[in-house]
């Protein structure tokens, strides 16, 4: 019995604990081979990208962040980059990496990745291929799983730069807007802004008023506390109204991503009398090692994975419900984006504790 | 409307969390007024022992440790130590603490604590008193909650300790024994082993074979792994054969409590041929600034606790189910420890990947 | 015996133990009343800017970020804005903070902050004031001393992002600028660079050719380190001939400090065939609690400050020299910024393990 | 020309970070071939302990703890324990090693320890061999440099223990007392002391007297404050008639070392009504990475010791004095060991900010 396995899309603290919990099991309680694929599904395409995996080789990975197979945004095989006659065309190399998959003689494969790679591995399950995924995302917007591994260390991560934050905006008595990352849903930020304790939180699930936060800051100042902290997500939008205002382009959503903080900064500064700085935490938020909780989520991810081909269960992506790992169809998985209810929760202990989202 | 809020037992980073959600979302959303109790229930006993509490005397305080009420384990009002002629008896003074929140003009009170404390406040309950309870302990040993605040933090701290004990066993190829709390179940001591890669994982629900220990020991050094980390819960017990051999006294647990590590220790260097030595992780794990995990649970749970006063459900102790905030009745809370399932998913997973569970 | 403290300038990382240092030690060993004066300067012009601080009312901020007096950059009493006529004008008012100092019973006045800071303090001594200063930059360029509490929080802070981004950066296989504090020296640069494994470090003492940068990138990439991490201060300049190409104004040096990582990025990505990101690290460098030697530094610092009023030593500022603590007259302390040596033993250290210095 | 490479002693923070300074600036600034020895110098005594060394090998080791290298403390070339007649003997095995190195084809080796490990170094220094010694200890007790990586990073660990420690000894209005490293010298309890906020530090240059510890916890509560901080160095020891008392073996130095904490506590606990707990926190002071401050003074380091290798300057020692890397001939690097001066200004500081050194 032989299994591959690769990691997918943006890298996240706890791939390598992932791959470290599949090798492990499937080595140790098994005594399966395990095959590294490298960058990830490209590892199915290009020659030589594959490395052969034991309890040896990944020793020590488990607190390190990032991917030892390291990760691709670019190798969809359904739709590959190729040079032909001086220009880059999609093609459709499916067919060579289901090759490539035989000619490895593999009789599994664990894909690690979020909804982008899910996608792709089910492709590739509806053409035959024995597949089990992993989900992974630092943004935690995957609907069948209470949680994905990363998601807990990025919030870590964003809270201890907003610690930091707090105690120079309070000595300065300045607006500190911070740009997290999060793409189309407010997980990071929420949970982060809750846990550093933002004044203001403004995420993508709900479109937010300008004023109402100039309103806030102002209404703090009068309370004597003469600072706050404005956590913006990175997709977070205006109110329709206030979108001429802040400059921002109606049209596309992607290209609004990044660049939302630096506004809402000019915003506040155009409208209360303070001093505003903003800062965009970008990369750091998915590098480093996991945490604790992370660590853990993974290597019950990895063990999962390995549980799921021995029982020839193809096709499911494990999960977490609970306390438990289970599993869902790669149908299920991909279906539907998890995005924060307005009026859930999380949401409403916010507002009562006093910490303004934007309506 | 007035309600009142104590801490009570072991302190347990997120207590400052819970009191300032509970004073922001009593004061910003209800406009209540907020009493302090100070010491646990022994502030409902003793003189001057209440202070004023509003969202200016709270902050700061979510990222801090411990508890700006303080606490005491030695409050219990239902028996309560008296000097009397020169010695110390236990007297039933619950019928002053009730007159005292009478007089206080409580309207409630807010009791956080493990269970112990919901114990009391459950009797003070069915006397009338209007109670609502929040579950804190690091050891995680309550049933009717998913979790409890403190938990993910004390394994966060253990983990750290973990992976800077890995590096130094690894140099000096040693075993290196930690100790870990968590009283009577191994919460600590799996979810920490885990996340800090630990080789063996020793705890009270899995009666350990301490050959199984050392030969796991030997057949890493036959692998090339001349080192080894053994984590062991305080409240470990080794097979009924082994008892004698190592010294323990079987009649009693809580005196078994701290030592065990040391015990352990001295089996192994006298069993294999290597250099072993112990850390007793001790209070650092209790101590310290709450995790952005657990500053969210607190929070929540303080919202959650207002909430259940505003609707008037008394007698109910907040809790995580899944990814949501609930309640239980104190009865219910208090009815059973949760231990861990020696046949469960998170032991199989451990044991999946190689750790020895001493069995 | 009566002295008053104020904190000025950007804030840093142990300011609060500075305070501390200083209360307990005019407090405890001299039995001495201290002042707290608020917003820097800006407490001796304005009414009720001051604060009673005593052992009592400094509890629990040894490892505080930031200042509890505040801190001020507009508040420089010989050029104070005030409004005249419906428009800003700025005055000498420095006669009106003399009458105050005298006003409440001062004795001396200890001054912590830097260059800035330390020029005006100089000013009100030559007027008579007894003044101590105490040097406080993160930015460590002060040629009197040979470090600035501060400086080594925020090159540990810079070094927890480098850290971060290396593990991304490798497995994506990009280059990541990260652009960093150090106003018109780079020693946060160089220092963090080098802990944090930094590929390249272009810092204002060595103007850079990004011919070389990209070469040194293309480089690694040859030899099968297909990620970099380049790091930029805020004050890093070009070669002159790079100067157009990278659009910047040669015309003044203020302007430039910001956005040089991101004009750096920008180029890498022009010339060679690699993803490039870029994080501007920002306001976390000098926010948080202070590192354990900057707790140490300013605990010393503030000790010494004292020992200095009580030996009637005014118009100096407290140093560090070697592992003593010493003090040199304010005349000295701003007569000369520390910059680096390019030729030094650190740069020479940097560039023999092969960072590229951008020469 | 190839140079080895060998590290011994206990191991401590930057170890890997001094092998990765000495490699790459043999092997990228003057194209040397380098040759790790395994095991300190037991590698020069057993077949099979060396492993060539090269950039790549030494990838990601910058930020790791430990040495890659391992370490031993029983490795005394001259005075090797050998089995012989059943017995263990120890022999003069130094000709062994002399020969190995030649055979090796060695042109210098850099030696990184302690004392004991320089010591061994000098010997073969003046046998012939072509030494360099590069200073490491935690306990910072070394005469002939201002300091030595790892104790920066000791330090810093053991701030965040006593951190931690502070919320809960407030919370429950404890004693803790933590015992900390250091051997015959108090530099680690000294400086994490101060940095920790600690009410009491006794440390070996200071005979302590328990009443003065005693009465300062009793003025303490009298204050106010119901909880104190004591850090003991495992090295202290009572005053000339504590030590009955105290129960205390007179005769020997070593023996002492680990245990004092839990006997001061004891006594406190019989003299003063407050509850009194222990921590001795262990090996985790020698675990982990190292902090910046020690990645670039071993860094540093690393660099200095291949530059006096090709100047030729063997049988010295690198060291630091103020900010610069020099070095001294190995007979004056073991001459002496460093202790704190009872009188000296860190502890005047100490005592000034109210810290009872137990006298």
């Amino acid at each position: 019995m032989k299994i591959g396995i690769l990691t997918g899309g943006g890298d996240c603290p706890g791939l390598n604990a992932v791959i470290r919990g599949v090798v492990k099991t499937a080595c140790k309680k098994y005594n399966w081979d395990c095959l590294g694929i490298e960058s990830g599904f490209e590892g199915l395409i290009l020659e030589g990208h594959t490395r052969e995996l034991n309890p040896y080789r990944i020793r020590g990975i488990l607190p390190i962040g990032g991917t030892i197979l390291w990760s691709s945004n670019k190798g969809d095989p359904f739709n590959y980059p190729q040079e032909e006659n001086g220009k880059v065309v999609k093609k459709d190399l499916s067919g060579r990496a289901m090759e490539k998959f035989k000619d490895l003689g593999l009789n599994a494969l664990i894909v690690v990745g979020g909804d982008g790679t899910m996608t792709i591995a089910n492709k590739f399950y509806k053409m035959g291929m024995p597949v089990i995924g992993v989900p992974k995302t630092i943004d935690n917007d995957l609907m069948s799983t209470d949680l994905t591994f990363g998601f807990s260390t990025a919030v870590e991560t964003a809270t201890y730069a907003l610690d930091k934050l707090h105690t120079t905006a309070a000595s300065h008595k300045r607006v500190i807007v911070v740009e997290l990352m999060g793409r189309y849903v407010g997980w990071i930020a929420l949970h982060s802004g809750i846990s550093g304790g933002a004044d203001c939180i403004l995420i993508p699930e709900i479109l937010f008023d300008i004023d109402k936060v100039c309103e806030h800051i102002k209404g703090r100042v009068k309370q004597g506390s003469s600072f706050s902290i404005v956590v913006v997500s990175e997709g977070a939008k205006p109110l329709g109204g206030s979108v001429t205002a802040l400059g921002l382009d109606k049209s596309s959503g992607v290209e609004r991503l990044g660049g939302i903080g630096e506004k809402v900064a000019k915003w506040i500064e155009g409208k209360v009398d303070v001093d505003v700085r903003t800062t965009v935490l970008g990369h750091i938020q998915r590098g480093g090692g996991p945490n604790s909780f992370d660590r853990i989520l993974s290597t019950r991810f990895g063990y999962e994975a390995v549980e799921l081909i021995k029982e020839g269960r193809f096709g499911r992506m494990v999960c977490l419900k609970g306390q438990d790992i289970e599993s869902v169809t790669l149908d299920d998985a991909i279906a539907k984006q998890k995005a924060i209810d307005p009026d859930g929760s999380i949401v409403k202990t916010a507002e009562a504790i006093g910490i303004c989202m934007g309506r």
